[in-house]
């Protein structure tokens, strides 16, 4: 359970019904995630953040679904988050990466990871000339 | 400068030599990054530090260089490592992400942090099914 | 200047001087910050994000105006981020701290801050019977 | 169990006995709380931390018990520490938030921790003028 | 399990094999860790980690073991990993230090990890003059 | 200057001058650093954080001077706080690392800061047995 009680299914009406619809058809799922039973209990915050997942994540942008999802792994794992990460290693799988991709993106993060903490360590000053062009 | 003194270009010699050579000849500059001019003064250190970067980033895997670029941004981010965000800022635009690409993995992130913490605050529970097949 | 470039007053039109309106009114400024100005890139995106800003700060909830400037400045500080902490001390100095009442909000974040550290690092176990009631 | 066995009430004699009885009359609590009894491993350093978590939180300042208790908990948030979470969590409740409360906090710690790596990664400048008087 | 499958022993050969041969040996231990055994999916990752932490922690340098495994410990209780905790505390008391010695470590990190952002949040400016000549 | 007025040393008077010359007095220096100039503006929190450092720093326990001040360090880096990075080199260096001593500490980072997000992302399950006896 999580520290507050979640609006069940069954109990929401009007906006947050809607709002619990959409996710579901959005997802492609026919259950609510805790997350947004939760975020529930404020409608109108619920609102808020389903559009701006929607604007951020729904859009024709420069970047596709995988690459999205691997962002939002990648942040997940930099931040601890148990939950986030089952949900959006779910998430890269469903996209396309297998456990060698998903091995993959862990490497890299341990690669960049490791060099930041030993750039900001040693104070080590910013470059003259860009690395890349 | 860094808090510890750099072993500039003209100091190198031997094996830190030749990985100052692979170092420009593969990132395509004719200058040694201070983050390397740092680690060079544990040559054993820079050689494997090295080496675990170009198998993790060099390799022909299931990530291409943008996607990886960008996993360096994302990390370096959360980090907020300067230095950092300042390379693979260059890095992501020159695997092809211009201004709005840029603005738009930020706005990823921005997201993706935020849903994080709510769900660490409030304790929120694994869902019973997957949100991804 | 920002990685990007910002989308000035003068070149916004339509939704993004709209909200670059909202913004200053809001605010109660003349001029627009520049973390909105960089978000304007993606209009739909900073439509989304000033909407959440608005759903969650200025609505009439159980928490007043300066409980959640000093949420702000705590979240600002844990991530040590400079241009927020900046905004944010002043949020709180607007909504009635001084200097006495900002040394204290730190000096809690000090305390507890070490505290986590200790519990996590030592694997401390839930006690069997709640701290309050 | 913590990593270190912890000194039980039973055990404790002297100084210790001292601050854990001080201990449970200031919290209102008829147990010792897992994290004193791992401190008193080290008299010294359990009574330097319980004199300053009674100097920051019981004394008479400008914030009052709510707000501190928030700062815990947001702190708790963004160290993911669950057992301080479930601490705090129960600090908040007894200062008078409830579930609708909780949430709100939460989304607060939301927002502003998506915001503060959008500034970070970037590079967002400071702004000429304060956005606050 | 992790979220990817892992190589186990029987399954190894070639170059992972000898690998997991040479952790065995260099830890002192007859079973793979999880960690290496993941690892192994991408065999020149897995490869170019273990040198990479031999070249660190193997070398004789300036930090002897204990001091080296402290710094792990550290490093994993900023990170609030807990598979990480536990190896490195139980490296810590290989290497000499018992349940005083880890609350000790533990304090040490309280304190600072305190102070630090103490002076984040209050931006605190460098001294004129060095601390320590 | 920080986000507050500091208490100068011209105008200490009382409890806050006497544990400025104790402050002095210990680190050996002939001025008072910013921190506790700031930390000042509330006597009680500044003599119970002093006397917090000391009963960590200054007590005869297992850690020697240069490992706590190591740990330090290390806490610094995570936490990317640069006034701390600097004064705690500095403590490092007085304590008897030089250059290379200091970048050992570094690259030691380096490594368990991706390690552990390699963990942590790809949820790497607990061993059966401990690596260390």
């Amino acid at each position: 359970m999580a520290s507050v009680e979640m609006i069940e299914e069954e109990a929401a009406t009007g906006k947050v019904k809607e709002i619990y619809d959409n996710i579901k058809e959005s997802i492609g799922i026919d259950f609510v995630p805790n997350m947004y039973k939760v975020m529930a209990r404020n409608p109108a915050y619920l609102e808020a953040s389903w559009n701006k997942i929607q604007a951020v994540m729904g859009r024709t942008g420069k970047l596709d679904d995988l690459t999205k999802a691997i962002i939002a792994l990648t942040v997940s794992t930099m931040n601890g988050c148990a939950y986030c990460i089952t949900v959006y290693t779910g998430a890269v799988r469903k996209y396309g990466l297998d456990d060698d991709g998903l091995t993959e993106v862990a490497a890299v993060i341990d690669v960049f990871n490791g060099l930041n903490k030993f750039n900001t360590g040693l104070d080590v000053e910013m470059d003259e000339q860009p690395w890349f062009g």
